[in-house]
């Protein structure tokens, strides 16, 4: 069971490049100023090292220093509560709830209905060698991201971010999602000015900069991906 | 589109009797004493009043005087937050942590690895008329419910509760799901006596009673569900 990975970095994510959740965490991690080594994890694979740091067996998964943390809800909580400063959620408890609410929103209904069915079928069937896209699922992802799309709209036409008038969690969570289909071309910034111009506000921030590096190997980045005039 | 329903009591929580996310709403209402009438949803209808209260269509939803609230992790934190007596999350960001890692570990994994496939399989395809039983499905349900038990058993050798040496959210997330899963006596108490004494704590709370009243139509309640003494 022995493997030949060097000792780990005191601070260390382990992460796979088009993971949502994964990139949530990135995002709220550099927007706090905590500097982590990214490690990416091919965790399907599961390698005996990294389900002995994580029986859930998925990323990311959060080393700091001597703890390690799983779970993105769980860690991004914590990460907000430990470091504060710049805060990523509201003071109230109906102002946070709000975030709660939309966090969830992004990370099961969202995930559920356009993640696993747009990035899940292109990518991941791909790099996991589980067989080729299922059209049907797919059909049904380029279906739902429209909806999803005039519901963030609808959420913007009164606010200056997803949850309220500051910036929070909830951004990072859609965010998380939408680069992810971005990254394969797979939205449609046409289809609504509030909504573009939320996705441009949050791309141009230097929290970001990492996600917009990112490669794929079998999946070249598209040229709008990187670009903040896009 | 109109309905016949009667206007709503003004605290309601709208839920799904064996809806492992309902009782933990119910577990937590109840603990921090907030009284609210129980309307049962049959969710999956899609009745188009229960829609325009909540776009993500499923239950719990909460209705607090002329608050509506989705999402049972959401609602469980605005509780404890607006509601902060008894407390049910311990006080420090490592403490919360866990009880947050262990929520996810139930609402996540262990919802899709066993009660999806037990309570799905044997009482939700029926009561949604989608067919019978798929048998694999419930085969897995049925070797990982082992493995989860033990899990619980490994935290429960050294620590009071699931979370810590207090009693906590991650305790009603867990008992919601098996709760549920003991209604079609598919838990084998007999596996670990630390697992069993915890039930056996949690199940005497007062809290706990509205759920041992429950029945649903067509799957009678076994004898040992509501007994204290199982």
């Amino acid at each position: 069971m022995s493997t030949d990975r060097p000792a780990p970095p005191a601070n260390a994510l382990y992460h796979y490049p088009l993971s949502p959740f994964s990139r949530k965490v990135r995002l709220t991690l550099a927007e706090k100023k905590i500097e982590v080594k990214l490690i990416e994890e091919r965790y399907w694979e599961q390698d005996p090292d990294f389900i002995r740091r994580n029986p859930a067996g998925k990323v990311p998964i959060l080393k700091l220093g001597s703890r390690v943390l799983a779970d993105s809800v769980a860690i991004c909580e914590y990460l907000e509560e430990a470091h504060p400063t710049p805060a990523l959620m509201p003071n109230t408890p109906e102002g946070r709830y709000e975030v709660r609410r939309l966090i969830a929103w992004f990370d099961d209904k969202f995930y559920h209905e356009v993640t696993t069915k747009l990035v899940g079928e292109r990518v991941f069937r791909k790099v996991m060698g589980t067989g080729y896209p299922d059209s049907g699922n797919v059909k049904s992802g380029s279906r739902a991201i429209k909806y999803h799309l005039d519901y963030m709209a609808q959420l913007l036409e009164s606010r200056r971010w997803l949850a309220g008038n500051e910036m929070s969690l909830a951004d990072f969570a859609a965010a998380a999602h939408l680069s992810c289909l971005d990254y394969i071309s797979d939205v449609d910034w046409n289809r609504s000015d509030v909504v573009k111009d939320w996705y441009a506000k949050i791309k141009s921030r230097p929290a970001f900069r990492s996600l917009l590096a990112d490669q794929v190997s079998g999946f070249p980045q598209p040229q709008h991906y990187a670009d903040l005039d896009f």
